[in-house]
């Protein structure tokens, strides 16, 4: 199917947190909203995905609680969830001017569906850009993390769900995907070594998020 | 997407039944099995979409008597629950050389969300495409209802869910899609005029059946 463009022309600031499991991305998205209110952006939508709808929450409990899910059918759940999150609540955000900050979009996707469940990359790309209308972020945050590291990290937090509980190739196939599209676009990414100690890995995301913020003229 | 091809090695029969809401496909699902029976053929797995497995099931109820759904959600859930019916019930029954009659398939989805819904038929295409992984049926019984006469069946078996409470423009354009299907493959599809009495609409069925579990060779 055609990838739809991006749209310029919609303002407000759409920034994506993406990383793998234990990568910090709540830490992180929590420390730029915090940083952001000290500067006055207080109006902005924190949300995630999936999950970010009532239809998306019922999808992620499908999927990471229920039965067995071919995995096919788990790519499409994945792209539902995100067209009905695009739909009624990313775009209202973005047309009111307001900041949007998501924990994963798109790139988390195609990273666990296509690289880590070997159903192509290219096929998962196009569901996903056609799921969004072709709606990508101004900004993406890329917390990267080594396989071993998620993995310390998720197993001090407790019970693993379906994703998570994959072993390390899966999470090194996922963690290549992740850094592959960062390079292929420098201008819309950022990433940040997830083994910094949060406040240094959160300084560069302020910095990076600061610079859009400045380039699209959001209020600030 | 790349649209795969049918794969022919695979055994068994592979029938389905499209056609509007009203056209009579669950009356003519249960007299087609039960002539199959009559003629020896006992071993045959009736099934639906969208619904055929628990996950389905659960994703039917979401689209047609949940909250609001997004078009494109909605085009993506029918495809997921396509997705998981062909992987853990149709796949495996044709495998095992059984005779497999379904209420709606890809088809169905192409006109309600693609032609119905303006998503773009080709693009709802190849999502449909993709999610079955190129399994088509070997002969689609296609049940060609009017609009009118649709809604005057609908209304007399009670409420209507979501689809079904559309207007006639959208009946009368899911209908023309299935006409098209049907007149660019007449080798694979049978079109019925649904307002003919039940038996002798089935009969011209059984024939078009008949012929097609002949020229598979499928124990009969």
């Amino acid at each position: 199917m055609p990838t739809p463009s991006t749209d310029a022309a919609r303002g407000g600031l759409f920034v994506a947190f993406e990383g793998g499991d234990g990568a910090g991305k709540s830490t992180q998205v929590r420390l730029l909203v915090e940083a952001l209110a000290r500067r006055g952006v207080d109006d902005v939508l924190v949300t995630r995905q999936p999950g970010g709808t009532p239809l998306g929450q019922a999808l992620r409990d499908l999927v990471l609680h229920g039965d067995h899910v071919a995995p096919r059918a788990e790519a499409l759940l994945y792209a539902a969830d995100k067209a009905q999150h695009v739909e009624l609540v990313l775009r209202p955000a973005l047309a009111a001017g307001r900041v949007v900050v998501t924990d994963r979009y798109v790139d988390s996707s195609v990273a666990y569906q296509g690289a880590g469940r070997d159903l192509g990359v290219e096929d998962v790309t196009r569901l996903q850009h056609w799921a969004v209308g072709g709606l990508l972020p101004d900004l993406t945050v890329l917390l990267d993390v080594t396989a071993a590291t998620g993995r310390e990290r998720r197993g001090a937090r407790g019970a693993a769900d379906r994703l998570e509980a994959e072993g390390d190739d899966f999470h090194d196939a996922v963690r290549r995907h992740f850094l592959l599209l960062a390079q292929a676009d420098p201008q819309r990414y950022v990433v940040v070594d997830a083994a910094l100690p949060p406040e240094e890995a959160h300084a560069l995301v302020l910095a990076r998020v600061g610079q859009a913020l400045d380039r699209l003229g959001v209020q600030a």
